[in-house]
């Protein structure tokens, strides 16, 4: 046992949180994170009722580690979700993209620890006051949906452990053992991950769409949207069309136009590269290779042990 | 003396360089860095070249330590001012916006440091090339002008450190020392700070602006005019003004007659905050109070030395 107070949370080995991502996150990805130490996270928000409890179940049978699920608050049937989530046992649930005084307390009396994902301090507080175990605080750099701030994760860690004194996962721009050390020095118990877990072997993420991941430069995404809901994308063709509708002064209405429906799925999914949404953090410049996720864990934790001894050469002495 | 590199490069005790901001950093901002173990830059870019002359005289009366000049080459006298940066004797030029190609070998064949101030890799890769003594890489959050691709220091400073092993400054978003020791967390050998110093007793900032800077929140600034040469400012009138252009399709031509002339000068040195350009970088959140530049520094030295001592809780063992 570490004296790490989300490893304590959660009953986990590392602490190293597997975003629950829409698309990719199900039960083969979120057992193989868990049964490598961390913590897996099913992503709700993509999911029918029906088919999360299908995949709480198969988790079960995957792993007996702790694991959660992560529900955007703007989902339909939350109140279905949560009911099966009840039904099942999960333990942990992450929230977002809502009020985190909703469920928490209705959460936590049925023994599960809630912990709500915030991308600027007025949520954080708002968390904190409504009884959170833990925060995730998502700086600019993530993938998906992000806060209108912009605040990055360098800022918005400081930022928000001025505020709370919960436990506090960072979130945004996180892939690497440096990073990880890096965003725990900033104020952080743990860190959240998840574009590096798209790229891997057990994600559903489609092979398509891992491969653009791998791909990714710098600039190769951007904020997108804003003046609807703020996400980051890759700049396919599709994010292209938006950024020239943008330039041409397009309202919020031709843009809702634009977006249609269902693009997520076609393009994470269904690896419809050109014309689907494809949601990943800025930090898939820094991802090369689709692994294994015992590997990327692995990786993650050795490259985090060699950085914390070097902290020790006199590079850092002065 | 340590074994930090940028320490050992410039002969100085603390590896914290203060940006070369434009309006702010004349004589007085330079001389207190470079007194309190820093190192201090001339900001050339809003300077005739007689009055650079000026001000480096100055400086060298008030400091015996080594400070320098930070040029931007798109400059139109650069010529004339590395004329007199030779002529006065000046030891480190840092350049920036244009190619390093350009200045790096004359410069340090008169016995001159020149760094390159850069915002992604294929920068480095030809500051590299061109054979500077260090390299900056500033992220997003940065003041001023900043990259198109919008990577943030936490990507950036990994991804410049996979192409060059010359000496790395990290900049953009660093105001306090957890920011610093996480830099260097990721690769940096040193830091470079703008927005704190702006906010000091000797910066020659008009006090309207440092007011603003100290006001400022998560959001209260944004990464104005790209489709010119993309700036981060306050989102104050003028701000807002260009943002509301942008989303009613203004053309570049439309925003670069919105935006005008000496609108730096006027926010920034004039103190008219609605009118005026203020840059500033992110991290404006995180500075609450003006203070003397040798509290600045004894304060960041301070929050370094407790983080790095808190590095070996057993938080960060597993």
């Amino acid at each position: 046992m570490t004296n790490n107070r989300i490893s304590n949370l959660f009953q986990i080995k590392l602490p190293i949180i597997q975003g629950g991502m829409i698309w990719c996150a199900g039960w083969e990805l979120v057992s193989a994170v868990s049964n490598a130490g961390g913590l897996g996270l099913l992503g709700a928000g993509s999911m029918y009722p029906e088919i999360l409890r299908e995949h709480i179940q198969k988790t079960k049978k995957a792993t007996a580690r702790p694991f959660g699920v992560n529900v955007p608050l703007l989902y339909p049937e939350t109140e279905k979700l949560m009911q099966i989530i009840v039904e099942e046992g999960v333990k942990i649930v992450f929230t977002s993209a809502g009020n985190p005084k909703t469920w928490t307390s209705h959460l936590q009396e049925k023994g599960i620890k809630v912990v709500h994902v915030v991308s600027n301090t007025k949520f954080a507080e708002k968390a904190d006051l409504a009884g959170v175990d833990a925060i995730v605080a998502e700086g600019f750099e993530a993938g998906g949906h992000n806060g209108r701030e912009e605040t990055t994760t360098l800022e918005l860690i400081p930022l928000v452990r001025r505020v709370t004194a919960k436990p506090l996962i960072a979130a945004g721009g996180i892939a690497t053992g440096r990073q990880m050390f890096a965003a725990m020095i900033l104020g952080a118990d743990a860190v959240q991950m998840g574009s590096v877990f798209v790229a891997s072997d057990e994600s559903s993420a489609h092979k398509n769409f891992k491969d653009e991941v791998i791909k990714a430069k710098e600039g190769s995404t951007s904020l997108s949207l804003k003046q609807l809901t703020p996400v980051r994308l890759i700049r396919n063709q599709f994010a292209l069309e938006i950024e020239n509708a943008e330039l041409a002064g397009a309202t919020k209405e031709q843009l809702a136009q634009l977006l249609g429906h269902r693009r997520a799925k076609l393009g994470m999914f269904e690896g419809d590269i050109n014309q689907g949404e494809l949601e990943i953090g800025q930090v898939a410049a820094l991802i090369d290779k689709i692994k294994p996720v015992r590997n990327i864990i692995d990786d993650i934790m050795l490259e985090y042990r060699v950085t914390k001894e070097q902290t020790s050469h006199m590079k850092f002495d002065f």
